[in-house]
């Protein structure tokens, strides 16, 4: 029997979901509110398919999908639910209500969502069980990760093999935590950079280049715990944090935490726009994208290089 | 007439800086006080011309190199003198002394330092105008930055000449900081790295998968703040900090800062063990530098198709 996804909300986030079910042979279903936006997602679909296709080798077709006028139709029979709605807990309940009056019994329910946690989301559902929070990272097609978080082992496991199916890299949170761990990773960096420009030690231009060819470029290679084990020499991150603990305690202590002041917003948004040099969003999420592309295979290249 | 790099103090980092200049045609003496240290390098710098030659196709040849018997020889003729002594301020400032006596007076003095500023090192130099601090990131070789801060524009502008000569992407600070700008954001992003594991949200190998998978990769091709320009929509980060700065703010404060206790220190070296895997360092090291190697050409290609 074929997997059936059932895409609830068909924007960016949406249109990403909908695009890996079909290139894995999935059925797809797709229900948005908005009229505008189911009609515009088989054309909409055809680039993150043709990205997957790129990356991946997997075929275009929109065969596959129905593009469904009720949220019902498309919740009906599905394996996998992935709600992609705005983060509103209210719209969000009132959408699950709705998709447990259609759902499959052992259908999972999961949420695209970044900002909300599983228990803020879960307290009305009838089954919370078979809810999840299952948030994707921008491009979702383009990034593997997805982060996991939920009640029951079962629903969990089952959910995983799905995200791999769709060759998604599956983390599972421990605890929940708003921003997850993406987020607040992303968070914590974006913090220190903003810092670094309202201490004056470096425009927004400058350190983002500092970035993609410094730490950036190791960060997609090396994660930051073991960035430190191989920054402590032969004695790894046991060594570091015997010998370096301490100063880096220290530098903690030293980083900013800025206020976000009108000032220093126009000057992040001055140096956004020396950064883009007139090239639109789209182009630069193009050149992003392109990039993105080539950095996975080559790093799928690098690591069948040495099994 | 041939560019003549010195380098001092022939560790992992003096190592690298020879192999670059060697690689691009200078001429390239080293000096280092330990006699085992000067007597390993024409065997050690094998590696890094290697990896120089596969990423670049730049030649592998030693002819070049000169490792000398005393700092005077290493100095002498030098255009660019590139100290890479431990982190020890007298001992860097002997060092500066020893090399003024013997330097051209249009030689430029750089110290490759990680955690010293400029003004707590150039206090006794007697033309503090052409020493520089310029901080390569490791391994130095295969990643493109060197954060450089100096208070002499002649002297600043020759030295980003010569580094990227080298093939380095030079970014210069306007202030000068602990850390730069590159660990001060690594060290922002470990802070919160450790606190997810102190909180118990996530283990340390999974904190680097969801990095490695998420946004580490996107950080190669998009810097901190390019990402929230991107991730803003349509209206880019003025519509970004308009509407989501303040949640941003928000998330700031929800960010740890974990005392580095004995039990905690304990959960990282396990954690950091078990995604090694019985890797050794080393082994760690060849993978890293493989998939570097790997990820900027696959960088260089896919800039190169846009243009």
């Amino acid at each position: 029997m074929t997997t059936r996804l059932a895409v609830i909300g068909c924007g960016l986030i949406g249109e990403s979901w909908a695009a890996l079910g079909l290139a894995r042979g999935w059925d797809v279903s797709a229900w948005d509110p908005a009229e505008k936006s189911r009609a515009s997602l088989p054309e909409r679909i055809i680039r993150p398919l043709t990205h997957l296709n790129e990356l991946h080798g997997w075929p275009i077709s929109t065969a596959k999908l129905r593009v469904t006028q009720t949220l019902e139709e498309a919740v009906e029979g599905a394996t996998l639910i992935q709600e992609n709605a705005p983060e509103q807990v209210p719209l969000k309940q009132a959408l699950y209500a709705d998709i447990e009056a259609t759902a499959d019994a052992r259908a999972i329910i999961a949420s695209s969502t970044s900002a909300l946690t599983w228990s803020s989301l879960s307290g009305t559902l009838k089954v919370p069980e078979r809810f999840i929070t299952a948030h994707p990272f921008n491009p979702p097609h383009l990034i593997p990760l997805v982060e996991i978080y939920g009640v029951d082992e079962g629903t969990l496991t089952r959910a995983e093999a799905l995200y791999r199916e769709l060759g998604r890299s599956p983390v599972r949170l421990k605890k929940e935590a708003v921003g997850h761990i993406a987020n607040r990773l992303a968070s914590a960096l974006w913090r220190e950079a903003v810092n670094i420009v309202a201490e004056g030690i470096a425009d927004v231009a400058d350190i983002d280049t500092a970035m993609r060819d410094g730490p950036g470029l190791r960060w997609s290679v090396t994660g930051a715990h073991m960035a430190y084990h191989l920054g402590g020499g032969p004695g790894g991150i046991r060594h570091y944090l015997a010998h370096l603990g301490p100063s880096q305690v220290k530098r903690w202590q030293s980083l900013g935490t800025p206020e976000l002041t009108p000032e220093l917003c126009e000057r992040l948004i001055d140096g956004i726009e020396r950064q883009a040099a007139g090239r639109t969003i789209p182009e630069l999420e193009n050149e992003r994208d392109r990039l993105l592309i080539q950095l996975q295979k080559a790093r799928q290249s690098g690591r069948n290089d040495h099994g």
